[in-house]
């Protein structure tokens, strides 16, 4: 896989550089330096490029003077995602079915920006964390675990089991957001950006939400209702003085 | 200007018939004999054309076989938006340098569901309200007020006159936007993506304020901020009593 960019490899080279297996850093580039000296201290190998070279190497993609050959991004498994999300109180996340990587990648940013999120998503009709994904995600893949189910139906009963409530992201008809107390742990479901939540997966919700709008024809976009929706869960999680 | 996508397009129908020249809808599309009725309605023409003829049209954008020929963006006299946004304790959402259009579209988005809001840009240096934008809005430029300036600062001198407190995100050193009590009227100022808020400006803050960031070497994307920043000045606005 390539990570393309400026903030996404630095913040490999920070968070996990044993995932880095050759950097490509354009001749002349500012950071060239600071790369130099961790890729030594790890061992990974740099190439300097001239200019012309790193736009054949990044393809279509604005590199920023930076590129990365990393190791296959790697999925964590359901059961320790439950057993480490339990422990610390984070948010286990279901993306039920989203198929923009730009909007995993935004959420993967945010997410990693709020902290203490995992992300679980469906082997089959899903985006996966693609080389897109991780671009946009600005390095947010480093603090964002990702679990990769074939069902998402039973990795809900699951957490279940394991005492997390759940929670669903719906467009309408759900309770005001604002009004909403959470328990924790916690599980929210997000929706695909076309169908929402499918049916078998809303009757494992023990609550479903709505974020107010103010225009009725309106509707956000998937990743920045995750968005708004993480920061009040960790606004609530924050005051949670149950545990 | 040309408006692309069923949602945008829709949208516009529905809101603001009047500011549009032209529809194209193609073929067999679902919402046809909606888009007609409407059409009729308003005197607006409508062309039918097919799949072809519209990818021609659309250039590189996928229309989802729905296309508008709309007048050109009408921004709002500053003095305009001062004198509504107090009226309705709506809050100004200064933009200082943003430039990409993504960005804006997203925000556009976002404040359109969320609701009263105002988008204040500047001349110079800025991304202003394109095509692009118009498509990532989603509808929402016709529910959020927006206006150009030549001189931001002055802008900003002119809100406090008019009593709105101004706040201006930071990614650090800012209070603690969950510790955080706004005053209303208020104004939010969002710095560029790259350089943030700017001396001239910070110099006019009354506030600064942080979205807290559980790993510090990351940050949020400017819309996913700022769409945060506006989902707990709402929050607040809806609990505020002072008024």
């Amino acid at each position: 896989m390539k990570l393309y960019g400026r903030n996404p490899v630095l913040e490999r080279i920070k968070s996990n550089p044993r995932s880095i297996l050759k950097i490509f850093v354009q001749a002349g580039h500012p950071e060239s330096a600071y790369v130099h000296e961790k890729a030594k201290k790890y061992g990974i190998p740099v190439n300097v490029v001239p200019g012309s070279k790193m736009l054949k190497l990044a393809r279509d993609v604005n590199s920023q003077g930076l590129l990365a050959e990393i190791e296959k991004f790697s999925y964590l498994p359901l059961p320790d995602v439950l057993e480490a999300a339990k422990k610390k109180n984070a948010t286990l996340v279901f993306l039920d079915e989203l198929n923009d990587p730009q909007n995993l990648g935004g959420i993967m940013r945010s997410l990693g920006c709020l902290g203490d999120f995992y992300i679980v998503l469906p082997t089959h009709h899903s985006v996966e964390v693609t080389e897109t994904v991780l671009r946009v995600a600005c390095g947010g893949d480093n603090y964002v675990g990702v679990s990769k189910v074939a069902n998402i139906a039973i990795a809900l009963a699951k957490a279940k089991e394991e005492g997390f409530w759940i929670a669903g992201s719906v467009v309408k008809d759900g309770q005001d957001l604002m009004e909403t107390r959470f328990q924790f742990p916690l599980a929210l479901v997000i929706g695909s950006e076309q169908k929402g939540i499918r049916d078998v997966i809303r009757k494992q919700l023990d609550l479903l939400v709505t974020i107010p709008m103010a225009n009725a024809r309106m509707s956000l976009n998937a990743a920045h209702a995750t968005t708004i929706l993480c920061y009040e869960i960790l606004r609530q999680r924050k005051n949670d003085t149950s545990r």
